[in-house]
């Protein structure tokens, strides 16, 4: 398999807070996905404060070593926002005002029904030989500086903003530069199997993927396994990469659930359509996780019908006609009453499948007989109705993540 | 006020992983937050690839900055970690075999009832004068480095092992060496206004401010105020913090919810808490949002009674007995079906107050009249019944984030 050289890029971040720990910097993993898949390396990312000396330095650096830089953050209209002034500086411009980007910038705030003010004027002043990245999602344009040193892009650090400029405006640009070379990864969805168990039963597979790479990548929702093939041809690394896939796929079948950035809800949501069946949830120690999950993905109306969260007692008796003694017999969080949650979710809405969720998401509220993280689920559709408990460890946003994750199993397990 | 030299420090995070984008470094924000607790500034952040001339080139030069690194990552037991056999080159030092680090690590492996295999044994290799930082939570210990030219703190990539050695081994030791300054903080939480706005209101107030520092940190949720005292003492910075918030109180009042790390779910929770409240929701376009959010806070069950997540329009009839005809006249996003919702959720829960959210999150749905983000939102309380409209940008995620943080000001609001 050949290696051939990438395009190398450095990305230098911009912001006091980031340094701080105050923010968790998303942009960089949204930046690497992004340009990996267009065959351009990120090098380097070197993250400096709202500093025009650090920021003048380690731009100035990047650009010698890479001659393709792409800065995030400083292009806002408060004081600290210093970026544009400094690389235009970097190239020997000057910022001139251009009407056009404050009429953008108006006519954005007139349908949200605001006011612009003053202050935002500051962001029509552009280096005068800048190639404008039009930011239909906020009101910093993003910027494109090129010369004989080479080129500086620089994107605001709001993440929606940064990502669609990075995707309309961006991506297209850099595609048409870069070499037909990508580093190609393919990824495999795990559920209810821990990460140790998962590389029990792949085991001597991983030597045979090789040269194509295998991460365990585990978070509260599964294991996600990354196959990755680096700078080889797009059809190169497809045949690996499926090579790879198949091999895994005998290993984990049974916890497998989707491929590439499907999700469970995504999985549930299509079983269902394709069965022409419709959903309700009853959810009590979720919250109303599990509706806001499925309720995520755009067109999910065609199947989920609603929920009801009832987070007291009274409510499952009012809103679900779940009979008071039976929560006094066997508590709330019990069999019977996960059966009768699902059972009522399912006739109140007229739907054909509803699952329940009841439980303990702690920190208080544990027993000896039901510690915290003693979950129980309900499923009734026209099968009838079963019932499951789990133990889930963790926090209390942990917990209720794996109990929404297992409800959605369950789902897809009685759609299937 | 002094403003005196903070230590810096910089730090080297290696990691191909974290360029590709496939992880996403907490580590950095763990960093920031700890160190600033103890006087050190973070000046820089540089992240490299798992290559040799990359790693050495980006340590040697941070050296040469600060006299003061931290490394993260490349101390596991495979072909790419390679960290500490580079930094030792860097301080002129070879590897020596330890035999006490290789005890420890069998032992580890012990416990948790596995044999190390021979490749682990490379992690008992040490630099000949590191001080060893013992690692109780995995398998690579943390080293530190020191000559005339500075000090390399090298620690293991794995958020938990990193943390630990963190706060167990390397603060003590590098606060020991600290001058008597802190880096202290305070945040300022608003909501339902923009950023540019919130600018306009503070004005020439943050000249007033100075020596604190005042950052704008926009999100989904709102805007954040965030107010930095730099390198003074703890007595100090208390004064001027405090000082530098009642100004800016002044300024925001309408908008601002809470300080710190309390969320408007936790306003919400206690202002209801305070006056006896109960608390109930209708949800369409948020799908369960606002009652997921409100049940992420543990204990929230003494308030928050339960939610209709009312997806369908049958469901708003079936659950909330909202009147068919009127949706069929008003649409499902109406004032009047919003107010409908709020009070039959009021009525169903036997809650004091309700507030409903019905809307077009998108990306479909959209019309002329209503277009995607339209929201409609109504509250039910002893005092009747009042609604709203609202416009938001965005994606769809983003409309249900404001959206249900509108919802949560609209239950603040009332509670107030």
């Amino acid at each position: 398999m050949k290696t051939q050289a990438l395009v190398d890029l450095e990305v230098v971040t911009i912001g006091t807070e980031l340094l701080l720990g105050f923010t968790i910097d998303t942009n960089a993993a949204e930046l690497g996905r992004a340009l990996s898949a267009i065959g351009i390396r990120i090098a380097r990312r070197t993250t400096v404060a709202d500093r025009p000396e650090e920021i003048r330095e380690a731009v100035d650096a990047a650009l010698a070593r890479t001659r393709l830089v792409l800065t995030t953050g400083g292009l806002g209209p408060t004081r600290d926002d210093m970026t544009k002034t400094i690389v235009a500086e970097l190239f020997g411009q000057s910022l001139t005002y251009v009407p056009e980007v404050w009429d953008d910038l108006c006519e954005r705030f007139r349908r949200l029904g605001r006011e612009p003010s003053e202050r935002n004027r500051c962001q029509a002043e552009i280096p005068e030989r800048a190639v404008i990245l039009r930011n239909r999602w906020g009101t910093a344009p993003g910027l494109w500086m090129e010369d004989a040193r080479g080129v500086v892009i620089m994107l605001p650090g709001v993440p929606l903003e940064m990502r669609m400029l990075l995707q309309h405006e961006v991506v297209p640009r850099l595609a048409a530069r870069a070499p037909d070379r990508l580093i190609t990864s393919r990824v495999l969805r795990t559920s209810q199997i821990a990460e140790s168990s998962l590389a029990d039963l792949i085991g001597d597979a991983e030597d045979a993927l090789a040269p194509v790479s295998l991460a365990y990548l585990p978070g509260t929702e599964g294991v996600d396994l990354r196959l990755t093939a680096w700078s080889v041809t797009a059809q190169e690394a497809e045949a690996s990469l499926a090579r790879a896939a198949e091999l895994l796929r005998s290993r984990v079948a049974p916890w497998l659930y989707a491929e590439g950035d499907r999700s469970l809800p995504d999985v549930v949501l299509d079983l269902a359509r394709a069965s022409g069946r419709t959903v309700a949830l009853a959810e009590s120690c979720t919250g109303g996780l599990v509706a806001t999950r499925l309720t995520d993905v755009a067109g999910s109306s065609d199947v989920v019908l609603g929920a009801v969260v009832a987070y007291a007692n009274a409510a499952k008796t009012a809103l679900l006609g779940v009979p008071a003694a039976l929560i006094a017999e066997h508590g709330a969080v019990s069999e019977a009453v996960a059966r009768a949650m699902a059972e009522e979710a399912r006739r109140h809405f007229g739907a054909d499948l509803a699952v329940a969720v009841t439980g303990v998401a702690g920190p208080g509220g544990g027993t000896e007989e039901k510690p915290v993280g003693t979950v129980w689920f309900g499923v009734a559709d026209a099968d009838g109705t079963r019932a499951v408990r789990h133990g889930f460890p963790g926090t209390r946003a942990e917990i209720r993540t794996r109990a929404s994750q297992t409800a959605l199993w369950l789902l897809r397990d009685a759609l299937a």
